[in-house]
């Protein structure tokens, strides 16, 4: 390749792990296949879930408020804010050990903190869908509510959980400063957990009780920064329709028009497939010559040379 | 002025807060003040400590740990990272409100993540002095030795808190990238709580158990930055010899020699107001035209026109 491709790298669960150790091993990997698509001619900018860990950083706050009860209760967004730091802390490290590695020193690497504005008419925040946290039995989820005012829901009998609103993105407030890192060529980390929701009131951001889609901010930001590829990185290979019946069958190339169609005939898995496939089908649309891939993180290599993946094109 | 004056401006406690509430409040006071500074005509940027923060990290996170004991622990490196993100999101906020409500919209704000290396072999490993966290009594404290390694000690009778060890800051791993954002005019809250404390083994970056003074790290950053000042903020107007006596001298100009001759009188408190003066009169002595400042965060403006503050120079 002669021009540097911009890729926007979405990492999913399982390149962090679901635990300190966890991660610390599982940031070494995806360091690697990062360094890789370096290595390949890629410019790349990080975005991560915090599925596991913004949970776990809730957790941790209100395990506080149960032994020192004087102790404010910490918005979510708050923990947002700090689950960025903890995973970003880790995997920034693991990718300039992995760039030394490899003699790539001239190549600084960075976590921003970066909030993102969603709508406060976002319909989602009337129907808070995105299950958060540890489970708790019926009691301990009336005395959450009471509390904390928390939405408590009862999920598939596994006890109470606390669901969140998962509004869409709508600006990027540092992404300025992300464009100035990236064209610097720092390998930049941001939007992580699908950014620090806030909303806009007047010149003031306020912290909103919701957790944004990983996916859909990462196509914002692929978009903003005017990216050659939205990589989102999941558990398996390619995305596939029929999906777990006999009729079967994996998608290696689909055009919008395809993946649309997909979309509505319902072959995806709310909360799952289907947001990566959205976010993947809404940046191929977005301007001519963008691609999106949705594969595993090994396979993020093969992938961009179009060998494997599920390829998304206007 | 003509040409902008860069400064390095390190926050204490009484800019933060000392919980989340507290905070809110604080950084808009601090905001109008760096803005007050920013109008002045100086280039910003911010450091801050985080004493009661990672205090309060490091308890939740143990917390947890006493409601789920499948939880592991999280190192203090960890608590400090997070720590970053929990003021720099509010600050980073409070500060981009400040500078729409004043028409400076082209400042953008950013918090970066950053690690400080130190020596494994500084001393202060070998006697940890920094206390963090919350008052134990003896039982507790001989649990969390016993359960996390922890060094523990009796505190004037207080109880017992964790101590940690404080040791020099010896390089700024992303000094780089804080570089680029600075020069592209970004107003930049970097090396927070003194940064990340880590080791080098290698390529890798191991975090510490420690907690670096934060200015000291505002010295190191304001000399890697080439500043023109270095301005160190606490809960006096003015450092003072003889302090708390009949012989109290204010001090308003000092040269970096009888700076020095005062810290070897021991005329300030270690913990307190010497590493202020360490920090300052470091940074003086280090390039003939670098000045440093103590006072008060209302008095930044004043201190800065030669009006108040104790002016520490070559």
């Amino acid at each position: 390749m002669n021009k540097k491709k911009r890729v926007v790298l979405a990492l999913g669960g399982n390149a962090l792990g679901n635990t300190l150790p966890e991660q610390m091993a599982a940031v070494k990997i995806t360091a690697k296949a990062i360094a890789d698509l370096i290595e390949e001619g890629c410019e790349i900018v990080i975005t991560h879930g915090n599925g596991p860990q913004v949970g776990m950083v809730n957790n941790a706050m209100i395990a506080l408020t149960h032994e020192n009860p004087k102790q404010p209760n910490t918005p979510l967004s708050v923990c947002v804010a700090m689950s960025q730091a903890y995973i970003g802390y880790d995997l920034q490290n693991a990718l300039r050990e992995e760039l030394l590695n490899r003699n790539m020193p001239e190549i600084p690497v960075a976590t921003m903190i970066t909030q993102i504005r969603v709508d406060e008419n976002d319909p989602a925040f009337q129907s808070p869908s995105k299950p958060i946290g540890e489970f708790v039995d019926a009691q301990q989820a009336k005395a959450m509510e009471e509390k904390y005012h928390y939405i408590m829901k009862e999920d598939s009998g596994r006890g109470y959980r606390r669901v969140v609103a998962s509004p869409k993105p709508v600006e990027i407030i540092e992404i300025g400063t992300i464009r100035t890192m990236v064209d610097a060529g720092n390998l930049v980390i941001a939007c992580g957990g699908g950014g620090i929701p806030v909303i806009r009131q007047g010149n003031h951001l306020k912290g909103a009780s919701a957790v944004i889609d990983k996916d859909f901010a990462s196509c914002l930001l692929a978009k903003e920064l005017d990216a050659d590829y939205l990589i989102i990185l999941t558990a398996v290979e390619k995305a596939a329709i029929h999906f777990g019946t006999d009729k079967e069958q994996w998608l290696s190339d689909v055009s919008v028009e395809e993946a649309n169609q997909y979309i509505q005939e319902g072959h995806f898995a709310a909360g799952s497939m289907l947001p990566k496939v959205q976010a993947a089908t809404d940046f191929a649309a977005s301007r001519p010559g963008r691609t999106a891939l949705i594969t595993l993180l090994e396979k993020s290599r093969d992938a961009i040379q179009g060998k494997t993946g599920t390829m998304f094109h206007a």
